[in-house]
């Protein structure tokens, strides 16, 4: 478990008021130890997107493992009003529950169940607050980062966003989900040191505006590193001044030393345009190997137009529209209770509302994704009860539960479960998977979805249906509640 | 100076690793100490709006109080090929700069200085990324904030959005920077905890859920909070079941013990109706002191069109459209060199741009607030060179610096100089106000503005005009260049 998050803060106080009125409420009333299971999904895909990527599991398990509630903590509610018994409850609680989670970097679909949690309500309850921040920012960031990434089409794609970033750890954890989406690097150093996001960055325009000449500027900087050359040709005048000053300094201080340069950067004009010019200036002075960088307001849909456009472009620096997911800033997760104990029995529980969508899916689940034997392809998602067993060996129909005329029987797949246990009982039982092999994962599932749910606007809708059990039961309880 | 943001973390290294290349090329060239002036400012106000609050400052601060590079650091920096004298560097680096920063809640225009940094190029470049940070994300969240405030004409506004924040950060900064804007609390625990924003909540719809009947439930949060009863009157049905079952729970539980209900919440639905439906019903049964709170996805936009359907509705809980300036979620301030030391005197620096409106405005600069005596109301904002001298007694002429026949005499005027120092050589010198303060003269600081700058769209375009001195000379710098 890395612990950026938690060994210099204690965040176990950034919860919700409520939170605390609830827990307070559910001790006083002899309902503290409850069993109840909350589901953590989400609704809709940001950007209107095929699929969202799973991200900051890491962040909630350590948060999780670390819940304390402080001597300071403590004062604070009792100033706040909170009896005594309450505060001596908070200080002897220790995490208890069970919690399972769809690992980092899997692509994940509305109405899935990505964060399970079954235990004591009052405990379940209290860290709603986290387990929503810690998977709706980065899954957010994530989400947006696959995009940008696809988009760039096989092009890296850098995160450079940290000045525009809502928050610290906007910055931090962004570029930690930036690089599980699929970007290829980051220009925030701490999170470099900290998870081994490759952190990388040349200059900035006051560097070239620091020396009388441009060319003085470049060649100072090209002396300093000529291994990892780098310039921004950009501050005066691109294609008059900026290429032509690059040039120069490459030939002046890299080629006598033996080194060849990295790149050049444009950071603003019509990137598409200048881009194709300076392709042509440095090949024609030998300088082929030398990479186009471009940055200024970039995301998805400009760099798709732009490379329709023939922009000769071979890495991308994106800044504020992903580390804010500018586009669509919000990921809906929302953390509702499914099933509660009574009179020694898990009994489902379900939320009715006047917008069909919202109805909640009750019981304890599991969450299944069918793969096609022969292609590898994802099918479709399938929540069961928990108990339900998926033979494989044998053909199984799945339904729209919405339209359930709507019907496919598939054979020949196989089903994996997307939930793994996390916390059994409060002890850390996940694996803790480096941020490179998060990556790496992450790219091979979403290999898995058809092209169709991989497109930007109107993708496939990809099914996450119910078993006929499953459907039984939640109509069963509609009707109950009517 | 509050700790929150340091006390338990170092965030030196929360920078861009350009800063790093940059700083190292600067000490190697020897050009390290060459003393340099930035500005930060911005250039658009988010939502087209006509302004926006100035938010951040406190925690700029801290982390330049608080730079240090750790042991940690210089290991990690050493690995990345960093070289030894520079890591020395490093070691011994102690923050030496002036700074000074226009004051946490006052309203601020694009194009003026709103925090400058003097001092040796590679320090005063070193702070860019979390200058713009600090100063981006916390104006961003107080400007949208005062937006919603504003549409709510005097209602309280309560934020909402810590489980859809940005990171950990964006919840407890952005319930920060909200107060600051003018909302009334929030429900982020941690920020009242560690900064004096008051955090309230009640009751998640699960507590509703746990018990056998909405009426029991409410019976059992009445019973315990009977001072502070507020109840979701929407789990099941809100007219049907919601109201009178708080109403009954009100007359049952807190009555009989002489006390009076606080509020309802309404979560979902059509507010307006819901509201006037609801306020009837709450007069009716005797209880008109039962105030009504309404919640979902709220913004400036709906909440001005709710009012003006006649929604009853006593105040407002605006989540994630606020803690992520959903509409808008950037605020692009940037960092720009403006002067440079050469031969012993500071000299002038120009950034030009293709996009004239993207030209910087050179040399070291006041700025200052005209305010008119007869009505306090504020008429421009000016920006001079630092030496120059404002005459309150002598009329002065403004002119627009774009279309310089633009023109206007001002006389009876009193000039305030917006920037107060900081830093002075490293050592914090800022006043240290506490939330409500800075609150309260947010407040007073926008009720200055006229109402044709406040408006929501389309806002009078308030002058940020530059003396005759400083425009000449950037006049002339733009010349030199070309």
């Amino acid at each position: 478990m890395n612990h950026l998050l938690n060994d210099e803060r204690n965040l176990t106080m950034l919860l919700d008021f409520y939170e605390l009125t609830m827990a307070n409420g559910y001790l006083q009333s002899g309902l503290a130890k409850t069993p109840a299971c909350f589901d953590l999904f989400f609704r809709k895909v940001p950007d209107s997107g095929g699929f969202a990527v799973m991200a900051g599991t890491a962040q909630l398990a350590e948060y999780l493992h670390s819940l304390r509630f402080a001597p300071r903590d403590l004062d604070y509610l009792r100033e706040r009003g909170f009896p005594a018994d309450f505060l001596e409850y908070l200080k002897n609680l220790r995490f208890c529950c069970d919690v399972s989670a769809v690992p980092e970097g899997t692509p994940i679909f509305p109405g899935e169940p990505i964060v399970t949690v079954r235990g004591p309500i009052l405990q379940a309850q209290l860290i709603e607050t986290m387990a929503l921040l810690c998977v709706n920012h980065q899954s957010l960031i994530a989400t947006k980062a696959c995009r940008i990434a696809r988009a760039a089409q096989g092009r890296a794609v850098m995160e450079f966003g940290a000045r525009r970033a809502q928050g610290y750890d906007g910055a931090v954890f962004g570029a930690r989900a930036a690089y599980i989406g699929g970007c290829s690097s980051s220009s925030c150093t701490l999170s470099d040191q900290r998870f081994g996001v490759p952190a990388g960055g040349t200059m900035a325009h006051s560097w070239v505006q620091l020396f009388d000449t441009e060319l003085e500027a470049f060649c100072t900087y090209a002396k300093q590193y000529p291994g990892s050359c780098t310039l921004l040709v950009d501050t005066y005048n691109t294609l008059r001044s900026g290429v032509p000053n690059a040039i120069e300094a490459f030939r002046r201080e890299l080629l006598p030393r033996g080194f060849r340069p990295q790149a050049i950067r444009i950071d603003s004009g019509d990137i598409a345009y200048l881009s194709i010019k300076a392709r042509t200036m440095l090949d024609e002075a030998g300088f082929a190997d030398c990479a186009i960088i471009a940055s200024n307001s970039l995301d998805e849909y400009i760099i798709r137009d732009m490379l329709m456009q023939g922009a000769r472009v071979d890495s991308f620096g994106v800044g504020e529209r992903l580390i804010t997911a500018a586009s669509d800033p919000v990921f809906g997760g929302v953390y509702k209770l499914c099933a509660l104990e009574k009179d020694g029995k898990m009994q489902p529980k379900i939320k009715l509302s006047e917008n069909v969508t919202k109805v909640t899916t009750p019981c304890v689940k599991k969450v299944w994704r069918l793969f096609d034997r022969a292609s590898g392809k994802a099918i479709a998602d399938l929540l069961t009860l928990e108990d339900e067993i998926l033979d494989e060996t044998q053909p199984y129909e799945l339904f729209d539960p919405d339209y359930t005329w709507k019907r496919k029987t598939v054979s020949s797949f196989t089903a994996k479960p997307l939930l793994e246990p996390l916390f059994v009982k409060g002890t850390f039982v996940g694996e803790t998977r480096d941020i490179h092999e998060i990556r790496d994962y992450c790219a091979a599932q979403t290999a898995t979805l058809w092209d169709e749910v991989l497109r930007f606007e109107n993708p496939h809708n990809y099914y996450v249906d119910l078993s006929q059990a499953l459907w039984d039961e939640k109509q069963r309880l509609i009707g109950e509640s009517r």
